[in-house]
Protein backbone atom coordinates (compact mmCIF):
# COMPACT_ATOMS: atom_id res chain seq x y z
CA UNK A 1 0.00 0.00 0.00
CA UNK A 2 1.37 2.91 -0.84
CA UNK A 3 1.87 6.40 1.29
CA UNK A 4 -1.17 8.07 -0.53
CA UNK A 5 -3.49 5.45 -0.36
CA UNK A 6 -2.46 5.25 3.72
CA UNK A 7 -3.57 9.30 3.89
CA UNK A 8 -6.87 8.70 2.33
CA UNK A 9 -7.69 5.70 4.39
CA UNK A 10 -6.66 7.84 7.61
CA UNK A 11 -8.41 10.71 6.08
CA UNK A 12 -11.89 8.85 5.17
CA UNK A 13 -11.44 6.94 8.73
CA UNK A 14 -11.28 10.52 10.04
CA UNK A 15 -14.29 11.55 8.17
CA UNK A 16 -16.41 8.78 9.31
CA UNK A 17 -15.38 9.58 13.43
CA UNK A 18 -16.26 12.89 12.54
CA UNK A 19 -19.68 11.57 11.97
CA UNK A 20 -19.83 9.25 14.68
CA UNK A 21 -18.64 11.85 17.20
CA UNK A 22 -21.28 14.44 16.32
CA UNK A 23 -24.05 11.61 16.44
CA UNK A 24 -22.30 9.54 19.65
CA UNK A 25 -22.99 13.34 21.57
CA UNK A 26 -26.37 14.47 20.18
CA UNK A 27 -27.54 11.23 20.42
CA UNK A 28 -26.49 10.95 24.54
CA UNK A 29 -27.78 14.78 25.21
CA UNK A 30 -31.09 13.82 23.52
CA UNK A 31 -32.09 10.27 24.38
CA UNK A 32 -30.72 10.17 27.81
CA UNK A 33 -30.13 14.11 29.39
CA UNK A 34 -33.64 15.53 27.89
CA UNK A 35 -32.52 17.79 24.69
CA UNK A 36 -31.81 20.84 24.69
CA UNK A 37 -32.99 24.81 25.37
CA UNK A 38 -31.60 28.04 26.43
CA UNK A 39 -33.32 28.73 29.70
CA UNK A 40 -30.45 28.30 32.50
CA UNK A 41 -31.92 24.88 32.88
CA UNK A 42 -29.85 21.46 32.79
CA UNK A 43 -31.18 21.70 29.13
CA UNK A 44 -28.93 24.31 28.22
CA UNK A 45 -26.02 22.50 30.19
CA UNK A 46 -26.30 19.87 27.55
CA UNK A 47 -25.29 22.31 24.46
CA UNK A 48 -22.11 22.23 26.48
CA UNK A 49 -21.19 18.47 25.33
CA UNK A 50 -22.52 19.09 21.96
CA UNK A 51 -20.79 22.73 20.83
CA UNK A 52 -17.54 21.58 22.72
CA UNK A 53 -17.21 18.39 20.69
CA UNK A 54 -18.43 19.85 17.41
CA UNK A 55 -16.38 22.43 17.85
CA UNK A 56 -13.37 22.22 19.79
CA UNK A 57 -12.84 18.86 18.84
CA UNK A 58 -14.84 17.56 14.79
CA UNK A 59 -14.50 21.01 13.47
CA UNK A 60 -11.03 22.15 14.67
CA UNK A 61 -9.26 18.38 13.76
CA UNK A 62 -10.89 18.67 10.22
CA UNK A 63 -9.71 22.17 9.65
CA UNK A 64 -6.28 21.23 10.65
CA UNK A 65 -6.21 18.52 8.18
CA UNK A 66 -7.19 20.68 5.23
CA UNK A 67 -3.86 21.35 3.77
CA UNK A 68 -2.93 17.64 3.68
CA UNK A 69 -5.43 16.79 1.34
CA UNK A 70 -3.40 16.02 -2.05
CA UNK A 71 -6.47 16.59 -4.07
CA UNK A 72 -6.09 20.25 -3.16
CA UNK A 73 -2.50 20.54 -4.08
CA UNK A 74 -2.95 21.43 -7.70
CA UNK A 75 -4.68 24.57 -7.37
CA UNK A 76 -3.84 27.88 -5.50
CA UNK A 77 -3.55 27.89 -1.96
CA UNK A 78 -5.70 30.91 -1.36
CA UNK A 79 -9.36 29.27 -1.51
CA UNK A 80 -7.64 26.33 1.15
CA UNK A 81 -6.02 29.10 3.49
CA UNK A 82 -9.43 31.13 3.41
CA UNK A 83 -11.96 28.25 3.89
CA UNK A 84 -8.80 26.70 6.76
CA UNK A 85 -9.46 30.17 8.48
CA UNK A 86 -13.54 30.27 7.88
CA UNK A 87 -13.73 26.38 9.47
CA UNK A 88 -11.46 27.40 11.97
CA UNK A 89 -13.64 30.61 13.07
CA UNK A 90 -16.66 28.78 13.06
CA UNK A 91 -15.39 25.99 15.50
CA UNK A 92 -13.96 28.69 17.58
CA UNK A 93 -17.81 30.30 17.47
CA UNK A 94 -19.56 27.12 18.66
CA UNK A 95 -16.55 26.29 21.29
CA UNK A 96 -17.51 30.14 22.49
CA UNK A 97 -20.99 29.73 22.59
CA UNK A 98 -20.41 25.90 24.16
CA UNK A 99 -18.39 27.81 27.00
CA UNK A 100 -21.62 29.97 27.24
CA UNK A 101 -23.83 27.59 27.89
CA UNK A 102 -22.23 25.97 30.39
CA UNK A 103 -21.51 29.12 32.01
CA UNK A 104 -25.08 30.69 31.81
CA UNK A 105 -26.38 26.75 33.90
CA UNK A 106 -23.77 27.79 36.93
CA UNK A 107 -24.54 31.20 37.11
CA UNK A 108 -28.45 30.42 36.85
CA UNK A 109 -27.99 27.00 39.75
CA UNK A 110 -25.46 29.31 41.74
CA UNK A 111 -22.36 26.59 40.79
CA UNK A 112 -19.00 28.91 41.02
CA UNK A 113 -17.63 28.28 37.25
CA UNK A 114 -13.87 27.48 36.54
CA UNK A 115 -12.87 25.36 39.29
CA UNK A 116 -12.59 21.94 38.30
CA UNK A 117 -9.13 20.61 36.51
CA UNK A 118 -11.59 19.68 33.59
CA UNK A 119 -12.15 23.83 33.48
CA UNK A 120 -8.73 24.78 33.91
CA UNK A 121 -7.95 22.36 30.75
CA UNK A 122 -11.04 23.28 29.05
CA UNK A 123 -10.61 27.18 29.23
CA UNK A 124 -6.61 27.28 28.32
CA UNK A 125 -7.77 24.84 25.39
CA UNK A 126 -10.26 27.56 23.88
CA UNK A 127 -7.76 30.70 24.68
CA UNK A 128 -5.13 29.45 23.22
CA UNK A 129 -7.30 28.64 20.00
CA UNK A 130 -8.84 31.79 20.36
CA UNK A 131 -5.42 33.56 20.60
CA UNK A 132 -4.14 31.14 17.70
CA UNK A 133 -6.65 32.34 15.35
CA UNK A 134 -6.17 36.60 15.84
CA UNK A 135 -2.09 35.84 15.32
CA UNK A 136 -2.96 33.00 12.41
CA UNK A 137 -5.20 35.94 10.97
CA UNK A 138 -2.72 38.80 11.67
CA UNK A 139 0.62 37.01 9.82
CA UNK A 140 -0.90 34.45 7.19
CA UNK A 141 -4.01 36.76 5.86
CA UNK A 142 -3.21 40.84 6.43
CA UNK A 143 -0.63 42.32 3.88
CA UNK A 144 1.60 44.16 6.52
CA UNK A 145 3.12 41.10 8.55
CA UNK A 146 6.77 41.18 7.34
CA UNK A 147 7.81 37.73 5.63
CA UNK A 148 10.39 37.01 8.55
CA UNK A 149 7.57 37.20 10.88
CA UNK A 150 5.81 34.84 8.81
CA UNK A 151 8.45 32.14 8.70
CA UNK A 152 9.07 32.13 12.01
CA UNK A 153 5.16 32.33 13.29
CA UNK A 154 4.87 29.23 11.13
CA UNK A 155 6.28 26.37 13.01
CA UNK A 156 4.96 27.95 16.08
CA UNK A 157 1.38 27.60 14.27
CA UNK A 158 1.81 24.27 13.34
CA UNK A 159 2.92 22.68 16.87
CA UNK A 160 0.48 25.31 18.89
CA UNK A 161 -2.25 23.98 16.42
CA UNK A 162 -1.19 20.18 17.50
CA UNK A 163 -1.25 20.97 21.36
CA UNK A 164 -4.55 22.77 21.43
CA UNK A 165 -5.89 19.97 19.99
CA UNK A 166 -4.45 17.57 22.53
CA UNK A 167 -5.80 19.93 25.45
CA UNK A 168 -9.56 19.65 23.64
CA UNK A 169 -8.94 15.51 23.89
CA UNK A 170 -7.83 15.58 27.41
CA UNK A 171 -10.76 18.27 28.52
CA UNK A 172 -13.35 15.71 26.48
CA UNK A 173 -11.94 13.04 28.31
CA UNK A 174 -12.76 14.45 31.84
CA UNK A 175 -15.44 16.49 30.97
CA UNK A 176 -17.33 13.27 29.64
CA UNK A 177 -15.86 11.40 32.98
CA UNK A 178 -16.97 14.10 35.02
CA UNK A 179 -20.93 14.38 33.35
CA UNK A 180 -21.07 10.79 34.05
CA UNK A 181 -20.45 10.53 37.57
CA UNK A 182 -22.72 13.90 38.28
CA UNK A 183 -25.66 12.06 35.80
CA UNK A 184 -25.24 8.42 37.09
CA UNK A 185 -25.33 8.56 41.01
CA UNK A 186 -28.26 5.19 40.91
CA UNK A 187 -29.78 7.46 43.55
CA UNK A 188 -33.28 7.25 41.46
CA UNK A 189 -35.04 4.64 39.73
CA UNK A 190 -34.72 6.55 36.97
CA UNK A 191 -31.04 5.96 36.65
CA UNK A 192 -28.79 2.79 37.15
CA UNK A 193 -25.17 3.56 38.74
CA UNK A 194 -22.41 4.66 36.52
CA UNK A 195 -20.20 1.41 37.42
CA UNK A 196 -23.37 -1.05 36.77
CA UNK A 197 -22.25 0.21 33.23
CA UNK A 198 -26.01 1.05 31.99
CA UNK A 199 -26.27 1.62 27.89
CA UNK A 200 -26.56 6.04 28.79
CA UNK A 201 -22.76 5.62 30.03
CA UNK A 202 -21.34 2.69 27.11
CA UNK A 203 -23.04 5.78 24.94
CA UNK A 204 -20.41 8.32 26.74
CA UNK A 205 -17.95 5.78 26.84
CA UNK A 206 -17.62 5.41 23.38
CA UNK A 207 -17.77 9.16 22.62
CA UNK A 208 -15.08 9.22 25.11
CA UNK A 209 -13.00 6.42 22.88
CA UNK A 210 -14.23 7.51 19.30
CA UNK A 211 -12.49 11.43 19.94
CA UNK A 212 -9.38 9.75 21.27
CA UNK A 213 -8.99 8.24 18.10
CA UNK A 214 -9.81 10.69 15.57
CA UNK A 215 -7.46 12.93 17.51
CA UNK A 216 -4.55 10.74 17.27
CA UNK A 217 -5.28 10.01 13.45
CA UNK A 218 -5.69 13.77 13.09
CA UNK A 219 -2.26 14.48 14.79
CA UNK A 220 -0.94 11.42 12.80
CA UNK A 221 -1.91 13.09 9.37
CA UNK A 222 -0.24 16.22 10.90
CA UNK A 223 2.80 14.74 12.04
CA UNK A 224 3.71 13.10 8.80
CA UNK A 225 6.16 15.24 6.81
CA UNK A 226 5.56 13.46 3.23
CA UNK A 227 1.52 14.50 3.35
CA UNK A 228 2.05 18.43 4.08
CA UNK A 229 1.14 20.68 1.25
CA UNK A 230 4.30 21.11 -1.56
CA UNK A 231 5.17 24.49 -1.84
CA UNK A 232 5.73 25.44 -5.23
CA UNK A 233 7.30 28.42 -4.66
CA UNK A 234 8.01 29.10 -0.95
CA UNK A 235 8.02 32.83 -1.09
CA UNK A 236 4.67 33.61 -3.10
CA UNK A 237 3.20 30.55 -1.74
CA UNK A 238 3.11 29.77 1.94
CA UNK A 239 3.95 33.10 3.19
CA UNK A 240 1.84 35.27 1.18
CA UNK A 241 -1.15 37.00 2.55
CA UNK A 242 -4.27 37.34 0.65
CA UNK A 243 -4.11 40.82 0.29
CA UNK A 244 -0.74 40.42 -1.77
CA UNK A 245 -1.33 37.81 -3.07
CA UNK A 246 -4.61 39.30 -4.66
CA UNK A 247 -2.78 42.27 -5.51
CA UNK A 248 -0.12 40.65 -7.81
CA UNK B 1 19.12 31.75 20.37
CA UNK B 2 19.90 28.72 18.14
CA UNK B 3 18.36 25.47 17.64
CA UNK B 4 20.22 23.10 20.26
CA UNK B 5 20.17 25.72 22.41
CA UNK B 6 16.06 25.01 22.59
CA UNK B 7 16.89 21.51 23.09
CA UNK B 8 18.46 22.23 25.67
CA UNK B 9 16.05 24.83 27.68
CA UNK B 10 13.25 22.54 26.82
CA UNK B 11 14.83 19.30 27.98
CA UNK B 12 16.18 21.38 31.33
CA UNK B 13 12.14 22.51 31.56
CA UNK B 14 11.85 18.85 31.12
CA UNK B 15 13.86 17.31 34.21
CA UNK B 16 11.97 20.30 35.98
CA UNK B 17 8.51 19.36 35.66
CA UNK B 18 9.28 15.45 35.84
CA UNK B 19 10.69 16.52 39.53
CA UNK B 20 7.85 18.84 40.00
CA UNK B 21 4.62 16.30 38.83
CA UNK B 22 6.56 13.73 41.55
CA UNK B 23 7.07 16.21 43.91
CA UNK B 24 3.17 17.32 43.48
CA UNK B 25 1.60 13.81 43.23
CA UNK B 26 3.07 12.86 46.46
CA UNK B 27 2.82 15.77 48.79
CA UNK B 28 -1.29 15.71 47.47
CA UNK B 29 -1.37 11.97 48.81
CA UNK B 30 0.54 12.19 51.75
CA UNK B 31 -0.98 15.81 53.49
CA UNK B 32 -4.34 15.61 52.04
CA UNK B 33 -5.31 11.97 51.33
CA UNK B 34 -3.62 10.03 54.53
CA UNK B 35 -0.80 8.66 52.87
CA UNK B 36 0.64 5.02 51.83
CA UNK B 37 -0.65 1.60 52.86
CA UNK B 38 -0.88 -1.56 50.82
CA UNK B 39 -4.24 -3.01 52.83
CA UNK B 40 -6.87 -2.86 50.52
CA UNK B 41 -7.45 0.73 52.54
CA UNK B 42 -8.05 4.15 50.77
CA UNK B 43 -4.14 4.39 51.79
CA UNK B 44 -3.51 1.68 49.27
CA UNK B 45 -5.49 3.58 46.69
CA UNK B 46 -3.12 6.55 47.04
CA UNK B 47 -0.38 4.67 45.58
CA UNK B 48 -2.42 4.76 41.89
CA UNK B 49 -1.94 7.82 41.67
CA UNK B 50 1.74 8.34 42.71
CA UNK B 51 2.62 5.58 40.57
CA UNK B 52 1.32 6.46 37.17
CA UNK B 53 2.27 9.94 37.54
CA UNK B 54 5.90 8.42 38.21
CA UNK B 55 5.26 5.28 35.25
CA UNK B 56 3.45 5.83 32.64
CA UNK B 57 4.00 10.12 32.76
CA UNK B 58 7.15 11.23 33.94
CA UNK B 59 9.67 7.88 33.92
CA UNK B 60 7.60 7.55 30.22
CA UNK B 61 8.14 11.05 28.97
CA UNK B 62 12.06 10.98 30.03
CA UNK B 63 12.65 7.46 28.48
CA UNK B 64 10.93 8.41 25.06
CA UNK B 65 13.35 11.96 25.07
CA UNK B 66 16.28 9.96 25.87
CA UNK B 67 17.80 9.44 22.08
CA UNK B 68 17.40 13.33 21.65
CA UNK B 69 20.07 14.75 23.92
CA UNK B 70 22.67 15.55 21.47
CA UNK B 71 25.06 15.02 24.44
CA UNK B 72 24.87 11.19 24.04
CA UNK B 73 25.02 11.78 19.73
CA UNK B 74 29.03 11.11 19.84
CA UNK B 75 28.91 7.95 21.58
CA UNK B 76 28.09 3.95 20.50
CA UNK B 77 24.41 4.02 20.55
CA UNK B 78 23.77 -0.04 21.99
CA UNK B 79 24.24 1.80 25.94
CA UNK B 80 21.16 4.48 25.28
CA UNK B 81 19.47 1.49 23.57
CA UNK B 82 19.60 -0.79 27.02
CA UNK B 83 19.05 2.34 29.21
CA UNK B 84 16.06 3.37 26.47
CA UNK B 85 14.20 0.01 26.98
CA UNK B 86 15.21 0.18 30.51
CA UNK B 87 13.74 2.73 31.65
CA UNK B 88 10.67 1.92 29.90
CA UNK B 89 10.56 -1.31 31.47
CA UNK B 90 11.17 0.22 35.13
CA UNK B 91 7.81 2.49 33.99
CA UNK B 92 6.05 -0.24 32.50
CA UNK B 93 6.56 -1.99 35.71
CA UNK B 94 5.14 1.03 38.09
CA UNK B 95 2.40 1.34 36.09
CA UNK B 96 0.94 -1.99 36.40
CA UNK B 97 1.73 -2.03 40.54
CA UNK B 98 -0.06 1.30 40.01
CA UNK B 99 -2.52 -0.36 38.47
CA UNK B 100 -3.09 -3.47 41.14
CA UNK B 101 -3.29 -1.08 43.83
CA UNK B 102 -6.54 0.84 42.31
CA UNK B 103 -7.75 -3.50 41.67
CA UNK B 104 -7.04 -4.35 45.70
CA UNK B 105 -8.43 -1.43 46.68
CA UNK B 106 -11.59 -2.15 44.22
CA UNK B 107 -11.97 -5.61 45.37
CA UNK B 108 -11.41 -5.02 49.13
CA UNK B 109 -14.17 -2.47 48.88
CA UNK B 110 -16.64 -4.16 46.37
CA UNK B 111 -15.91 -1.33 43.69
CA UNK B 112 -16.80 -2.84 40.47
CA UNK B 113 -13.76 -2.87 38.17
CA UNK B 114 -12.98 -0.79 34.51
CA UNK B 115 -16.56 1.00 34.17
CA UNK B 116 -15.29 4.83 34.01
CA UNK B 117 -13.87 6.18 30.97
CA UNK B 118 -10.73 7.24 32.77
CA UNK B 119 -10.01 3.49 33.66
CA UNK B 120 -11.22 2.54 29.79
CA UNK B 121 -8.78 5.46 28.62
CA UNK B 122 -5.89 4.39 31.38
CA UNK B 123 -6.21 0.27 30.68
CA UNK B 124 -5.41 1.33 27.37
CA UNK B 125 -2.67 3.50 27.61
CA UNK B 126 -1.54 0.49 29.55
CA UNK B 127 -2.27 -2.23 27.31
CA UNK B 128 -0.78 -0.52 24.26
CA UNK B 129 2.34 0.37 26.50
CA UNK B 130 3.17 -3.44 26.97
CA UNK B 131 2.40 -4.46 23.20
CA UNK B 132 4.90 -1.57 22.60
CA UNK B 133 7.58 -2.59 24.87
CA UNK B 134 7.37 -6.29 24.13
CA UNK B 135 7.53 -5.25 20.08
CA UNK B 136 10.13 -2.95 20.93
CA UNK B 137 12.40 -5.80 22.94
CA UNK B 138 11.52 -8.40 20.09
CA UNK B 139 12.38 -5.69 17.34
CA UNK B 140 15.02 -3.91 18.19
CA UNK B 141 16.84 -6.28 21.10
CA UNK B 142 16.79 -9.88 19.82
CA UNK B 143 18.99 -10.69 16.94
CA UNK B 144 16.75 -12.87 14.35
CA UNK B 145 13.90 -9.88 13.48
CA UNK B 146 15.07 -9.56 9.52
CA UNK B 147 16.47 -5.91 8.90
CA UNK B 148 13.07 -5.41 6.54
CA UNK B 149 10.76 -5.96 9.92
CA UNK B 150 13.32 -3.47 11.85
CA UNK B 151 12.42 -0.73 9.08
CA UNK B 152 8.53 -1.13 9.21
CA UNK B 153 8.69 -0.85 12.97
CA UNK B 154 10.66 1.77 13.93
CA UNK B 155 8.04 4.42 12.09
CA UNK B 156 5.13 3.01 14.15
CA UNK B 157 7.18 2.43 17.70
CA UNK B 158 8.01 6.46 17.31
CA UNK B 159 4.34 6.88 16.26
CA UNK B 160 2.58 4.54 19.26
CA UNK B 161 5.20 5.84 21.54
CA UNK B 162 3.85 9.41 20.76
CA UNK B 163 0.38 8.12 21.00
CA UNK B 164 0.50 6.31 24.56
CA UNK B 165 1.93 9.52 26.00
CA UNK B 166 -1.30 11.49 25.02
CA UNK B 167 -3.54 8.14 26.13
CA UNK B 168 -1.83 8.63 29.41
CA UNK B 169 -2.18 12.69 29.65
CA UNK B 170 -5.88 12.33 29.20
CA UNK B 171 -6.13 9.24 31.59
CA UNK B 172 -4.60 11.37 34.04
CA UNK B 173 -6.44 14.60 33.75
CA UNK B 174 -9.43 12.59 33.99
CA UNK B 175 -8.19 10.56 36.87
CA UNK B 176 -6.81 13.96 38.78
CA UNK B 177 -10.61 15.58 37.83
CA UNK B 178 -12.67 12.49 39.59
CA UNK B 179 -10.43 11.98 42.30
CA UNK B 180 -10.96 15.40 43.35
CA UNK B 181 -14.65 15.23 42.90
CA UNK B 182 -15.12 12.20 45.24
CA UNK B 183 -12.59 13.48 47.63
CA UNK B 184 -13.62 16.81 47.98
CA UNK B 185 -17.36 16.90 48.74
CA UNK B 186 -17.58 18.93 51.68
CA UNK B 187 -19.97 16.65 53.52
CA UNK B 188 -17.79 16.76 56.69
CA UNK B 189 -16.15 19.59 58.43
CA UNK B 190 -12.59 18.25 57.74
CA UNK B 191 -13.08 19.05 53.62
CA UNK B 192 -14.10 21.88 52.08
CA UNK B 193 -16.01 21.59 48.22
CA UNK B 194 -14.01 21.02 45.33
CA UNK B 195 -15.81 24.24 43.94
CA UNK B 196 -14.19 26.26 46.73
CA UNK B 197 -10.88 25.57 45.65
CA UNK B 198 -9.21 24.60 48.74
CA UNK B 199 -5.73 24.08 48.90
CA UNK B 200 -6.03 20.22 48.03
CA UNK B 201 -8.26 21.26 45.05
CA UNK B 202 -5.31 23.80 43.87
CA UNK B 203 -2.64 21.45 43.98
CA UNK B 204 -4.39 18.58 42.51
CA UNK B 205 -5.18 20.82 39.49
CA UNK B 206 -1.75 22.02 39.91
CA UNK B 207 -0.29 18.65 38.83
CA UNK B 208 -3.24 18.11 35.78
CA UNK B 209 -1.54 21.38 34.30
CA UNK B 210 2.38 20.31 34.91
CA UNK B 211 1.05 16.82 33.79
CA UNK B 212 -0.34 18.27 30.75
CA UNK B 213 2.85 20.97 29.84
CA UNK B 214 5.37 18.30 30.32
CA UNK B 215 3.65 16.09 28.19
CA UNK B 216 3.10 18.87 25.34
CA UNK B 217 6.92 19.67 25.95
CA UNK B 218 8.30 15.68 25.41
CA UNK B 219 5.82 15.56 22.03
CA UNK B 220 7.49 18.89 20.86
CA UNK B 221 10.96 17.54 21.01
CA UNK B 222 10.01 13.83 20.01
CA UNK B 223 8.55 16.02 17.26
CA UNK B 224 11.41 18.13 16.00
CA UNK B 225 13.20 16.21 13.19
CA UNK B 226 16.96 17.90 13.68
CA UNK B 227 16.43 16.77 17.21
CA UNK B 228 16.78 12.99 15.76
CA UNK B 229 20.09 11.31 16.82
CA UNK B 230 21.46 11.31 13.48
CA UNK B 231 22.44 7.26 12.53
CA UNK B 232 26.69 7.23 10.97
CA UNK B 233 25.28 4.14 9.32
CA UNK B 234 21.48 3.14 9.09
CA UNK B 235 22.09 -0.44 8.57
CA UNK B 236 24.41 -0.82 11.99
CA UNK B 237 23.07 1.81 14.05
CA UNK B 238 19.59 2.19 13.98
CA UNK B 239 18.13 -1.42 13.03
CA UNK B 240 20.84 -3.47 14.38
CA UNK B 241 19.89 -5.97 17.22
CA UNK B 242 22.18 -5.78 20.23
CA UNK B 243 23.40 -9.52 19.94
CA UNK B 244 24.57 -8.86 16.71
CA UNK B 245 26.34 -5.54 17.45
CA UNK B 246 28.30 -7.75 20.17
CA UNK B 247 28.74 -10.17 17.71
CA UNK B 248 30.22 -8.12 15.60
Amino acid sequence: MNSMMIFYLLYFLCLCLSVACVICVCVWNSLWRGGFAWDGSQLEFNWHPVLMVTGLVVLYGNGAVLYRIPLTWGYDKLPWKLLHAALMLLSLILSVVGLCAVFNYHNAKNIPNLYSLHSWIGIAATALFAIQWVAGFAGFLLPWTPLSMRKLLKPVHVWLGGSILILSIAASISGINEKLFFALKGQTNETQPYSSLPPEALVGNSLGVLIVVFGLIVLRILSTSEWQRPDSSPEDQTYAPILREESD
